[in-house]
């Protein structure tokens, strides 16, 4: 397969973070950057030996150019987006989708009418432990599930300072629960199905910006199971996803560390399965065991990418569509109003 | 010290294990026991090699006995208390205090009023593990906390038919909320002060009988910390404590297979602490690391029972007031509310 020629546009720290990933992979070849600072664009295209445009323009009139990773800021996807699209380029684009309804819909639209290959980078649901957590589910070798817990947490609250696009509620809304748990909402729908009510304690705690920044945030699904989400920016990381089944649960925890190292995301974790190893008829008497869960290993970050080159050279789909990413961020929209308005709000509400 | 003479009321299955822990102490002697139902009396007398009385009224107007462990079902532990205390008796009754607030109020009134000294056993805050945790909590040394989770769940409901107490909305609100939860609802008020607010999407789930058996619970604390509470009776046991601190983050899990032999419970527990290993600006540098934390092994449910014994003999206080175990009942029955009226409860529309 000739490798899909890519370039990136918005060169801040993520960008970085993917390139380190894609650059591993032999499905795709980065080829140009684009940033309107001169300075990032030159630095970007030193470090990862590839050229660099001048304006976006520029860039999506080149024909060697077939696919474009997005990681400008949240509230400017749409319009690049609709850019790239009209001009015939494939988009990988960083999470969240955008930060409103509007936006998403509007990318939802593009990608239909324009029929190009658009993935939202929700990567954690590509990691070998989400995998194998999945296929546990639908087997049902842990029986029936009641509720699964996700946390994703870090401590980036603490340190960030006024005027920090991730202080602004309307470029970050509810902080972390947009930036992390937007990941871990997208896992949740992915094992569970549409999630259709939400409550949400947040709030600012422990940090100058004027934005939310711990999230206690409580889900129920259309299936009538029921999730907790827990988004935190005031302690050391954490990513964790229990799940409650009848027959056993999953203890699941990545060390964060190794979360922007994808390609060994999956070896700095565990998944544990608590299950019976005695059944007596005396609640008393029954001994629980944990037995450790193997996965394959999978390079989260990578895989994403080559997945829509694939769809590019075959003319398939991707697994996650545009109208997948604006629910995960109908989620998020609709805790950020539960947490505003102190009351459960359905999802119906936000997506109208 | 005298031991203090004790008897048992109500001889269910938890009298019995109550019954193993307090009969290692040196602080009580066990006299007597009584049960309506002979049969009852008879086996646990033999078992425990003590006496049994014919009636409470019996037992009560015996002059060796100086304390009565509570054991009957929770809808008549008010009318019994009351006999008790007026009748001159210590008493230890199991948790929950009761199940509406209107006994519990009873029951508040009839200690104060009659000056006996009175526990009710949310025996989890006396783990070696929660008086760990609340040291580091207090002394700040995991920083400022913002959330704390915690789960206590089995696979009760799974089995329950109908007609068993359990299954009964009024002796069991919420089901494991009532049975399990509370332990928490104790635990999170013991670290983090009296809850303001909860949300609750509980339901019955894998079950035959008709009382909620899954709830996903959130709270809101006077002071503005949050908390999850899971409990559920659809799965294998789960108890487990996780502290977000703004310096390092508490993991505690209880193995539940040895939570009814409470000489050894934190001998079959684990509490991690995470905390950064190296902090350097860039935030895709810094490492993570779990490292364990040592605890006392404390007997949870024999230590509860000796504090009433030492109170009795030193004219002393119980750690935990008849309005403390009231406001423990009052959050699960927020919760039950909540997730009857879809919406957020205020514990101050519980306790008028």
């Amino acid at each position: 397969m000739k490798p899909v020629g890519i370039a990136a546009v918005g060169l801040g720290r993520w960008a970085n973070v993917l390139a380190d990933a894609y650059t591993r992979s032999e499905k795709v070849k980065l080829i140009s950057c684009f940033s309107r600072t001169p300075e990032k664009r030159e630095k970007f295209a030193e470090r990862y030996n590839c050229e660099f445009d001048i304006s976006l323009e520029a860039m999506l009139a080149r024909e060697d150019i077939e696919m474009i990773i997005v990681t400008v800021p949240n509230d400017q996807h749409a319009d690049v987006i609709e850019q790239c699209a009209r001009a015939g380029k494939n988009v990988f684009v960083e999470k969240p989708i955008s930060v409103s309804v509007e936006h998403a819909k509007r990318i939802d639209a593009v990608v239909e009418e324009t029929g190009i290959k658009f993935l939202c980078g929700h990567s954690s649901r590509r990691l070998g432990a989400l995998r194998k957590i999945k296929e546990m589910i639908d087997s049902k070798e842990i029986g029936e599930v009641s509720v699964i817990e996700a946390v994703f947490s870090n401590e980036r609250g603490l340190e960030l300072k006024k005027g920090n696009w991730r202080g602004d509620p309307v470029k970050t809304p509810a902080g972390p629960l947009t930036q992390l748990g937007i990941h871990q909402l997208d896992n949740l729908q992915f094992l569970l199905g549409p999630v259709k009510k939400v409550f949400n304690f947040g709030k600012p705690m422990y940090t100058e910006v004027d934005n939310i920044t711990v999230n206690t945030t409580v889900l129920e699904f259309e299936n009538g199971k029921q999730a907790y989400l827990g988004t935190n920016w005031a302690c050391p990381g954490v990513f964790s996803i229990n799940v409650y089944g009848t027959k056993a649960n999953l203890f699941y925890q990545l060390d964060f560390s190794w979360w922007s190292n994808s390609d060994v995301t999956d070896e700095h974790s565990t998944l544990i399965k608590r299950e019976f190893a005695t059944m007596t008829d005396d609640p008393d008497n029954r001994m629980l065991r944990d037995v450790a869960v193997e996965f394959p290993v999978i390079d989260h970050l990578r895989v994403q990418v080559e997945e829509v080159a694939d769809a590019i050279r075959n003319d398939g789909t991707t697994e996650i569509s545009a109208e997948a990413s604006l629910m995960n961020l109908a989620v998020v929209l609709a805790a950020v109003k539960s947490a505003q308005e102190d009351r459960v709000v359905a999802i119906q509400e936000i997506i109208g």
